[in-house]
């Protein structure tokens, strides 16, 4: 009687944790900025609705084989680099030399190992140089053509610059350049050489994703193509450990998205994680406190997708849209665009 | 007879408020590392101790006349830059190509604006490079030929790359590259392409320097020559806000040293911040948990120079010695480089 007892606690146990074992979350974002219902064709949003959930399934294809967060993560973002609706890979912006300079990051919360690039033109999928910095090398940040050549001797697929060539990015550009010629004139006697065009849009479009596998690992990953026009090889926050992209076991994983300087300055991501440890906040109110308060407190805008240990989720965005997304190990999925 | 007590307190409020105003702090740093008195010559010695105090006195001069702290930094680090024996500017150490590859970040605590360069070889004082960004363009963080670019057009001093050739870090070089290959080839079959050298001396010798003005502002900078023999476009903390450079005038400002991968994975100098402001915890004890703690235990090692909004400073570092030092408005100074 005894025996039966306690074989049927021990079934019982392995079953509810190997249940527990099992529960899995992938959200992904896909930018913030200027999107407004009004402004989007049913084709298109049918368009970004499919590219987001093809994301979606590739992470979530991996976790339920009890893959690890940090591939579903990379898996996910590839995805979202080969669609030019997003920008990101193929979709990236250009530069005011007109070039495409993307950066990418990723970050393995159980490890708190992390590697980024920032200013490669020729890799095809900027988050794979940066999982392989993070996996077979001794740094966390790699830049341009030292970079490129490192990704190059890891295997990560080399494209000619003209593979990220689109139509629709380069109009962005021209008409980037011919509102800046516009300011520029205005600004002539003023001392900033250095003025962005007032379009907000052009700063957003970055893609990331924040995982929780079934082992209890957090991770983080992040790539852009940064902002329409820029000058002078700036880079914003999406390769910056602690500000568009973090993660750790302990608290949180989070990619951001928006007007990168702000993040910087606010260190955004580590914020979060540190609202969490050291204040015990949730998720939810470290993720709404940075975003819908401290940042627009300083000037800029954005948003950003977080995840805890416990599977919680955030999503909050003080712009008028933000692509984004999320699937849990039952299944359910839910994708969205505009403000609810 | 109630008009003279009135007069009398006025006068003393006037005369405490003033003299409590310019009360104003600098700190500076040259690099943590294998520094053992053991091996150092009193020459060299006498050498390093007069660079260091040319630094502090060239902040403090800034400081006495009213000056503000983010100016003192600057000027600061300049002098640092301008000296062979540190890694950064003049002394910068050589990458595996030969070439001087320089990192520079500054952050204003009354603003949280901050500017940083990466991966520049032309600018002769990156730091002022860095300030340019921070003062006269949108962004914070520019790389490369773009970020050269933009600082010629702010009046940074432009020099040929040849003007940081120095023959002892030529020499180091060379050491470095010989130690690599034979740790390369009996690395040969395993999966890891990019192994650093082992002597941790090659990792270290930034500098940094934070201060307090008389107006309560807080200001943060930091230069670097990166890691001797370095590859592929490496690029560590130094100009990364909230890693290797933060200053915030609710909390403290902070420049790191040391092993820069680790600071970037533990965001570390934001670290330090968020333990003072979410957890009410001193400088000295936040600084000390992540350096004599944290860092560690995550299997790297290095320092930092931190000081908080009341003057208090703390100068915490794992490594066998760090050269450091500080000034104060009543002209006390303190220049140290071994374990006390």
């Amino acid at each position: 009687m005894k025996l039966y007892f306690v074989l049927i606690i021990t079934v019982c146990t392995v079953f509810f944790s190997k249940a527990q074992q099992r529960q899995f979350t992938l959200v992904i974002h896909g930018g913030a900025g200027t999107i407004l219902k009004s402004n989007m064709s049913a084709e298109k949003e049918a368009a970004y609705r499919a590219a987001l959930e093809k994301s979606l399934k590739a992470g979530y294809k991996i976790l339920e084989n009890g893959g690890k967060a940090i591939d579903a993560v990379e898996a996910a973002i590839m995805v979202l680099e080969d669609d030019p609706h997003f920008n990101a890979g193929k979709g990236a912006v250009f530069t005011n030399e007109g070039k495409n300079e993307m950066d990418a990051a990723i970050m393995d919360g159980n490890t708190l190992k992390a590697g980024a690039v920032a200013s490669v033109t020729t890799i095809k999928n900027p988050i794979t140089a940066a999982r392989a910095i993070m996996d077979r090398s001794e740094h966390v940040l790699m830049v341009g053509k030292g970079a490129e050549k490192f990704a190059a001797l890891q295997g990560c697929t080399i494209v000619d610059p003209t593979y990220f060539f689109t139509k629709e990015r380069w109009e962005d550009l021209l008409k980037a350049k011919h509102e800046d010629s516009l300011k520029q004139n205005k600004l002539l006697y003023q001392p900033s050489l250095l003025k962005q065009p007032d379009n907000h849009d052009y700063k957003y479009g970055t893609v990331g994703a924040v995982a929780l596998d079934s082992y209890g690992n957090l991770a983080a990953g992040t790539s852009t193509g940064g902002m329409t026009n820029k000058k002078y090889g700036r880079v914003g926050d999406s390769p910056i450990i602690g500000a568009g992209t973090y993660a750790n076991n302990a608290t949180c994983a989070i990619s951001g998205t928006g007007w990168g300087e702000y993040f910087i300055r606010l260190v955004m991501a580590k914020s979060i994680s540190d609202r969490m440890e050291l204040a015990g906040m949730s998720l939810q109110d470290a993720a709404n406190e940075m975003i819908m308060k401290k940042l627009p407190a300083l000037g800029g805008d954005g948003g950003l997708i977080g995840i805890d240990k416990k599977g919680n989720i955030a999503m909050p965005f003080c712009t008028e849209g933000m692509y984004r997304g999320y699937i849990k190990s039952n299944g359910e999925m839910q994708i969205e665009i505009y403000k609810e």
